[in-house]
């Protein structure tokens, strides 16, 4: 039997051959499914939907965790909303200062189903520095005040479960809950295949950061495959720290980043940077932008 | 009827939702069609291969013009290998110092259909500044002694009438078809998705070329999506001219390029760079890198 996954975005696609269903389920929230891929290895999809897989998975969890982690000088809290298959987590663990990891995922099937069948990235869920909190991200939020060093929104697209995660109330809260140094990064979609989520976080966080940009890195699986990680924060630029720093052990362990793409990343092509200015004068970009 | 069209590699493909197939046609060379699509608009198979997309061919033919264009002090004379859908030419007579443009392109039924159904990247090829020569690359390069300032090779993957591009033959005579300072771009597969083409065009371009760097971009439509070219010189680095040169014209015109992508596409993720590095120890790079 020849037994294909398809996901489609508008009238475009992605399509892995798979050898087997491993689990499906339908959690309270979502459908959370692992397949077994034959290009891809092992892969966790919700609603259908790539969350990540064993073969790039890499390129999205090194792109979400180091660039913020390397421009502060000490990240020792860190929060992770989402991500509940563990691999930003275990990316954040690299970091030798850090303290305190808390990670805020919804939905528990997700967690227990990554651990079972992604130990590669899940793992890292074990480490004591680690609490877990399966609860709503924005009720968790709410209750935090210059909380934490980092945040990281490691979060489904704006539909769904992940839906408010994306608006400028529980960016404000996240604002909140970060230090006076602190920063903040958040996936933000791919400004070509899906222009409209992307213009509506950017709208969103340029109103309620004092300093935001944009980053970008190449993830195969992903629509578009051109993804996005927005910088925010209330003091740093994304760039002095890393000069102090010493990335030496973390570049020998990464596979996508390094100090060189740190700053590659944020040189954007240009069709994303006029969006960019466009949503920041507060106009919305002409989707023939992109 | 829901008609797609797809195209794998190994045991994952794109998809795309097809309104009609404006022109199939068989060659002497290859397959030929012309695809119109939903979401990608036009698009050009060659043998069932995606070539380019009416939605995203400018990142492509920016940046296989534009990065050895621009490093280049007064790039006059220029060769442009295969690219009969004049996409490349477009982008290298929007430099004001081009005299002459030489288009060596086998297949008379590309050009055809490309000017016929792509009008907005085949246009070009009218210009007088090109002139058009409908024959095999390697005879026509085998004639040419520092001819050119610059050569780029806009081909096929190495499987096909594409395979004689990337032979270390066919290097050395562009190198001796270049001038004392000319450069040289190639479009050298994607690491991620085809590892050994990749592998196979730098240990040829290393051997031959007396400087050689990669430089990368994201391509919706092209296998693994981190899409790469190849910078060999002979003794511009690709750098030094671009701060010297005004490209605030070509900045406004450019969709993807501009000056600190520029820069930014040759700080490279670090598994393409240790692939690089093997293959210029002369070891292959283990798959597993990638």
């Amino acid at each position: 039997m020849d037994l294909w996954f398809t996901e489609t975005t508008g009238d475009a696609g992605l399509t892995l051959k798979v050898k087997e269903t491993l689990f499906r389920g339908q959690s309270e929230f979502q459908e959370v499914a692992i397949l077994d891929t034959y290009d891809y290895g092992r892969m966790l999809t919700l609603d259908g939907l790539v969350m990540t897989t064993e073969r790039d998975e890499y390129v999205y969890h090194e792109m979400i965790a180091h660039v913020p982690m390397n421009a502060h000088p000490a990240p020792r809290r860190v929060l992770v909303v989402g991500g509940g298959d563990g691999g930003t987590v275990r990316e954040v663990l690299r970091h030798p200062e850090v303290q305190q990891v808390d990670l805020c995922e919804i939905d528990a099937m997700v967690i227990e189903q990554s651990r079972i069948w992604l130990p590669s990235i899940a793992g890292a869920l074990d480490d004591p520095r680690v609490t877990i909190h399966v609860r709503d991200a924005i009720a968790f939020v709410a209750e935090k005040t210059q909380a934490y060093d980092v945040i990281l929104i490691d979060s489904t697209d704006p539909i769904g479960p992940g839906e408010g995660l994306f608006t400028e109330a529980f960016y404000r809260d996240c604002l909140r809950a970060l230090a006076t140094d602190g920063i903040l990064a958040a996936q933000t979609e791919s400004p070509f295949a899906m222009p409209a989520e992307f213009t509506r976080a950017y709208s969103k966080l340029f109103k309620v950061f004092p300093s935001v940009s944009c980053y970008y890195g190449a993830i195969p699986t992903y629509p578009g495959n051109f993804w996005t990680w927005s910088f925010c924060s209330k003091q740093h630029d994304p760039f002095t720290q890393l000069e102090t720093k010493d990335l030496s052990a973390l570049e020998e362990t990464c596979r996508y980043y390094n100090r060189e793409l740190h700053r590659g990343a944020f040189a954007l092509p240009s069709f994303a940077r006029r969006m960019l200015d466009a949503i920041r004068q507060g106009t919305d970009a002409p989707p023939s932008l992109a």
